[in-house]
């Protein structure tokens, strides 16, 4: 099934937001093929991240970085494009754009950012709060308070724990520590609503599209209380914040839904053609989830550093809130249904922790540590090392929703040796993803089929086999290797009208690859007995109540750690 | 205050057999300085370790290395004292002996080694047993669990806990396993009544003396039940157990009394007097507390790769059977008081495993790495890591006496480094040493002073400040650097008549360095927080009963693994 058009071949373009880099994808309609691609590095800060020496959680970014990684990276896609025989920048039916979040920015009432203005250059606060500035840890405590006890039930949506990470909690804190950034701001714009108001020429923060992904995820927007929290909860955070709240066009839109069209100076700069549709942004795992070909009873996960676990429901039944799913949204990720987003705060980030930690010479001095320890660790049996360990250490997203937890390796001996803890932490990151299907199956959503795109399911057999072995259910990956990007030009594609809607899109243009890792049955009843013990250190360790102390172990420790660290 | 003779200087030797090596040491009278030494290193096996390399629980010795090695080790150290001034070998009044144990060796009726008569020369189970052979785990297992419902509490004056590295379970698996071997002994007789018997001549195992420190502390030996476990008891294991027990002469003796005077032969041999008092023979770490300087209230502590924590009582009140204490033997250390016996499974073990199989190149690619690691690990603050660890990688002796605990680590972020873990590790066995000195206290033992000796105690400022300040008292380090042959050198004035008893010998011939280690005030008031910590996590994974399924975690993983490598 190709596109409705029947003028020969036919494009999307999408842009892809990431931490380090934006990227632009073009991508040929028939069947998601992908023509050319051009990555821009953002020459801001420490690979374009700005810090502050004096305070780790900081991270912000420079909205410059935005505009001209835009016009460098699609100038750069389509003049690759154009060496091509059969594409032609007229062929272009839409864009849309993928980016990451929570990553609001301050702007004024014309919706410049003020980082942009000469007044508020050099000021950290005046930047993009990029998702993983966590500066606002104190003011997500309070929201989290307040919230729970609100009888909207404005956290049921997004698992019981405001998070540090999301828009309300970096305003809180901005208002309360650079308050005359917050003064002068006349709203806060998610990364993924800027990027199409500036290439479309809406900037007015009153009007410009606010997509449902950024609202209903991370800024407690729901129909269910019309929109944003209401104002007196707000007021009850912070008298100043009813006022970003009103400049915040509702209501907030999925993604299959244009923005606006592309604007002839924006045009004439990446070399399109004016008033191309743009569709309304979305964050980069739920559009990646898209691209992955995400349908009701696929779970999608995006595996990287951290993961993001992707379903969607129809919306015909009524959905049950799920205790420590991040988010569950309406639209945010196929229009017409139900978004639901989980995920593990750390996955190949645990692993690179023990590579750059704890790697012997014997591992790390000849090639990639990362393969050498595999090479060894795929020799064990499940079971073999007779260790256990959580894959806690940058605390538990889902389904604990908890970021103050840590990690934990249990069953060395004197014998222990680096394969078997490597292989451990693997399979604690398997028990974890484990964990996370069996919430969303105890709450009624099918999981039919498990489809992995991200760097790890590109390139880790070894890792892909234990998912398949503890999960016990077969492991497909993603035929695209940017599946985000991918998920933008969809998105392009339907509201450039070569599709009806998202579905027929992903039919044609998504797929997996033919490889797939099936569970080891002899393996699989192993990891069932692991996946037990797991869960008794899980549940002791990272559920309150009861009465054992252990639940405070890790919340003791780190506060110790804080206490010590400050009378340094 | 001197010895009783006024004819010049006077000496004594004691000979020290460890696991590796036996060292014989030359000692003055007067002051216990030390004159000349001598070591031998078994020639047999694996530095002195007969291995089986389908078995790694199996450990034996050639009997032949242990005879070889006083000779020569006697005769080299004697040869180096007389190069010196003021030496001469009639001024030396006795000899002592302390060995590693439960090292016990099958010996026929005339008290000849199995091992060395040709019909048995090749035969593991004919060599002796040394103290880490573990062969014997089900038969320890069974010992328990009939010991304990005994009425004569067997088990009280050992901890609770029947060890596999103990006696009985040695003969029992000898027994089951190689019953040729168990037919052909008549009895089996500790290294440390061996060595004495053999130089003495007094080879008869119905008549030699035996010790009651290997008796006490290994066999079950006691006065309150008329010295070895009962017939009934012993039938009830094996039918012919009764017999080799028969063969045993009773009672059991301190060291101060003489087991018997060195024969011409061997006194030719080492360039001595026939004639020479010999001491009855008692366990390394008993002897080694003696040249501590133990006494009533004072704890010494010997840390090596593992740990004994010594601690000797007057017999005058009644004391308590303190529960997990290895054990507690009237004159086992110092005749006239209880000698108690408690440890740690594993301490230098734990680190030079880390160093071993985790220490990254950064620390391990120059020099030592312990050097290295300690370099950083000694900048850190206590709680600045927010780290606890479990020092049970090899099981945990006192208090919980259970060899299938396992090591646990808890903490862990993505920033987690190397130096942090070691000093974590360093923490946790200072934990298990705090717990130690704890249950002593709990059951009306005092601890008011510590003296520690041992290699780590010698050359290790960073882990002994590290046990002031966690154990909040000051940490004293012994002034001999050789404690054990110190301390057979001790029972062999003794028994030569140069003191009229231990004490006496040991206020002239002991003492502490001047350096101590002292906690420091903020240091330890951290240290309680973390310790109470570690004892939240020591009562939840190593103490049965409760409702708490975690006791379970570490048997789990343990009897998992046990089976999955038997499936391979």
């Amino acid at each position: 099934m190709g596109p409705r058009s029947g003028k020969g071949r036919q494009f999307a373009i999408g842009v892809d937001y990431g931490t380090n880099s934006v990227r632009a994808l073009v991508v040929d309609l028939k069947d998601g093929r992908e023509v050319a691609s051009k990555v821009f590095n953002y020459p801001s800060g420490e690979a374009g991240i700005l810090l502050d020496p004096k305070d780790p959680n900081l991270a912000r970014q420079n909205p410059a970085d935005y505009i001209a990684g835009f016009y460098a990276s699609v100038r750069g896609a389509v003049a690759a494009a154009r060496r091509l025989p059969g594409f032609k920048p007229e062929n272009v039916v839409g864009i849309g754009v993928d980016t990451t979040g929570s990553t609001p920015l301050p702007v004024d009432a014309d919706g410049t950012p003020l980082a942009l203005k000469p007044a508020f250059r050099k000021n950290l606060a005046a930047q993009a709060w990029l998702w993983k500035d966590h500066t606002g840890h104190a003011e997500a405590a309070e929201i989290t308070e307040k919230a729970r006890s609100h009888p909207d039930g404005y956290l049921l949506k997004c698992g019981g724990t405001y998070s540090s990470e999301w828009y309300w909690s970096k305003l809180l804190h901005c208002k309360r520590t650079a308050p005359k950034v917050f003064a002068a701001a006349a709203s806060w714009v998610e990364l993924a609503d800027f990027v199409p108001a500036f290439i479309t020429g809406n900037t007015n923060p009153a009007t410009l599209p606010r997509g449902i992904c950024a609202a209903g995820h991370k800024a407690m927007y729901h129909d269910q209380w019309g929109g944003l929290p209401g104002t007196v909860f707000l007021e009850s955070l912070d008298p100043d914040l009813p006022r970003v709240a009103n400049c915040y066009a509702r209501p907030a839109l999925p993604s299959d839904r244009k923005a606006g069209n592309l604007t002839a100076e924006t045009a004439k700069k990446v070399g399109l053609p004016a008033g191309l549709p743009v569709a309304v942004g979305a964050f980069d795992a739920h559009m990646g989830a898209v691209g992955a070909g995400i349908k009701p009873g696929t779970l999608v996960k995006i595996i990287g550093t951290s993961t993001c676990d992707m379903l969607v429901s129809p919306m015909d039944g009524r959905l049950a809130d799920i205790p420590g799913v991040c988010g569950i949204v309406p639209g945010s990720i196929v229009p017409g249904m139900y978004g639901l987003e989980a995920g593990q705060s750390a996955v190949g980030d645990i692993f690179n922790w023990f590579v750059k930690q704890l790697a012997p010479a014997a591992y790390a001095a000849k090639g990639d540590a990362h393969v050498n320890l595999t090479r060894q660790a795929e020799k064990l049996k499940p079971g073999e090392s007779g260790l256990v360990a959580l894959d806690w250490n940058n605390g538990n997203r889902t389904i604990l929703v908890d970021p103050l937890l840590s990690g934990l390796l249990v069953g060395q001996t004197l014998h222990t040796n680096a394969p078997e803890i490597y292989r451990a932490l693997v399979e604690a990151t398997a028990f974890g993803a484990l964990t996370i299907i069996k919430r969303f199956e105890e709450y009624g959503m099918a999981v039919g089929e498990v489809v992995n795109c991200g760097g790890i399911a590109e390139k880790n057999p070894f890792v892909m086999q234990i998912y398949a072995d503890v999960c016990n259910r077969p492991m497909k990956i993603s035929r695209s290797a940017q599946t985000c990007a991918l998920g933008a030009a969809i998105f392009g594609a339907v509201v450039g009208g070569a599709y009806p809607d998202v579905p027929a899109a992903q039919q044609a243009m998504t797929g997996v690859k033919p490889k797939v890792y099936r569970p080891r049955q002899p393996a699989a009843d192993v990891y069932a007995e692991l996946y037990r013990i797991y869960r008794q250190l899980h549940d002791a360790f990272g559920t309150a109540g009861g009465t054992s102390p252990l639940p405070s172990v890790m919340k003791d420790l780190i506060a110790l750690r804080s206490r010590v660290r400050q009378e340094a």
